[in-house]
């Protein structure tokens, strides 16, 4: 591979030593045209985390140069990569485990393999972007199907021998179509072998959100089945619309009479599910609602509102 | 290790082929009596998601008897494992990767690799269990430090050679005390590779929770720093509540008046900030909610409320 433009992005993988990494000038214009280097406030998150590594490289890398790309990179970015890269214990054959996860949700998207230069394509990049053991080359997830896993932030484990890339998935992350790699329970498998129903592996919130979601299928494909109080809240919007209120008003009221920790989490939880109930009739997804909180990291509260165009709010 | 009792939860790994199956009886009775393998309402997951192969078994092995356990694995278990454990592509090592996920948080805990036994055992004893390469042995998270991770599901991808352990923490998993195991992030290394400040790896949601508290401790640490929205609501309780009420006014209003889901995504967000606010005056961490939510899947929620002993409710 090396020093040619190889792979559906056509990036040079020759980065050897990472003194040598080249960035093919298609390759980078095609990276930078995708904006996965902007540093606009939406690509940042809360608080004082960067994506860049100063004010000044990211106005540089943001600007649709492939040049200014390649300098950045050979100039700016290399040093300080060597050495990081350095500090990953990588096993026998040159390998860690790479984790690409959702930035929103926290969904596993799926797993492969870095090698040096895939840890540093990433990080310049910010494509995740892996070491195929089986064809034994660089891939940046997407570069075929165009569902792209733009890094957000990397993260090494205590041992530095296992990566995160922390980011957020441009359509599904699977081949097979899947939202994730991850759908095959081993209890469901045990239980019933033959079953084809998949079910992506979920954490507590989405779990309630598929729940909420499958009682609102019921109740048109199962108008007779056993009612449920969701299905009672979706069937009458005033009921819903009260209960909202009135979950917010006892979560208030755990802070004004100073009632004890467990019942304030309680309260939560009743506005938590009666306020995504109301969200699946919106047809809004939880990680729509966290990708907005997520966007207004880079903002004070404040700035945040004053930037507001409604005279309402 | 063939046959013995080893390691601080003194199981026997000698399960090379998986019909080989031993729980030592003390072993059996320490998990039982951990209440892993019991199957109340708090150990289950929304909707029809099963933790037992069916009732029957379910009722069996929740029972504290390491005869019925060791029963249990031999006769009813066994054989679907070994087909299950067939399906798995193991590497040329005999390993597969694994990852431990927090079920509620969606917090990557750790990540090593699990052989068939490891599996074999995560699976009848719903504690992560991994394969240490460096000690050649099995090992259980947990069995020094008793941070076990309570396994609540375990998924395999797409490819069947990685496997994510959904599972319930207790304690930190990090042998640094540490939360989770990945708290370097590779940006912040780069800009600051002096820097003893580490932040986990964390999604929306919980970085969103950690910049809450930090505007709280600035309160006092950083009295004259530039004041933020977040602070001026934790220095006016009587504004934080009567906020929360507004913005779940605000959200309710989307349904009634047909408002578009961008709106909608933006009330969400706005309340889920609002009502994290006040979580944190009251010392409640998302987890607990997400908790909360959790132990009620598996009751209706026309039982559950039924089934609450305030009046008020």
């Amino acid at each position: 591979m090396s020093g040619a433009c190889v792979g559906g992005l056509g990036y040079s993988a020759s980065l050897g030593p990472i003194s040598g990494l080249v960035l093919c000038p298609m390759a980078a214009a095609s990276l930078v045209g995708l904006s996965s280097l902007s540093c606009g406030a939406g690509d940042r998150r809360f608080s004082s985390r960067r994506y860049c590594w100063n004010q000044k490289s990211c106005l540089k890398i943001s600007a649709s140069s492939s040049e200014r790309l390649s300098q950045f990179a050979a100039e700016k970015f290399t040093p300080k990569v060597e050495s990081l890269l350095d500090s990953v214990k990588w096993d026998s054959k040159g390998l860690a485990v790479a984790i690409a996860q959702n930035v929103d949700t926290g969904a596993i998207l799926m797993q492969g393999f870095a090698n040096r230069e895939a840890l540093a394509l990433t990080i310049a990049s910010q494509k995740a972007t892996f070491y195929s053991r089986s064809r034994s080359s660089l891939w940046t997830k997407g570069e075929t199907s165009m569902n792209f896993i733009n890094v957000h932030d990397i993260f090494l484990d205590c041992d530095r021998d296992s990566i995160i890339y922390l980011g957020k998935p441009v359509g599904p992350t699977c081949h097979t179509g899947a939202e994730t790699c991850y759908y095959s329970s081993v209890y469901d498998l045990l239980d019933e072998p033959e079953s084809k129903q998949d079910q992506l592996a979920s954490t507590t919130l989405y779990s309630l959100e598929a729940t909420i979601s499958q009682r609102k299928l019921e109740i048109d494909s199962l108008p007779n089945r056993k009612p449920s109080w969701t299905k009672k809240l979706f069937l009458d919007e005033q009921l819903l619309c009260s209960k909202v209120r009135e979950e917010a008003g006892e979560l208030v009221q755990t802070l004004l009479e100073n009632e004890d920790k467990t019942r304030a989490a309680s309260e939560m939880a009743d506005l938590l599910y009666h306020a995504m109930v109301l969200l699946k009739l919106k047809d809004v997804k939880m990680e729509e609602v966290l990708e907005v909180l997520r966007k207004r990291f880079s903002q004070s509260g404040i700035e945040e509102k004053n930037s507001r165009k409604s005279p309402s709010k």
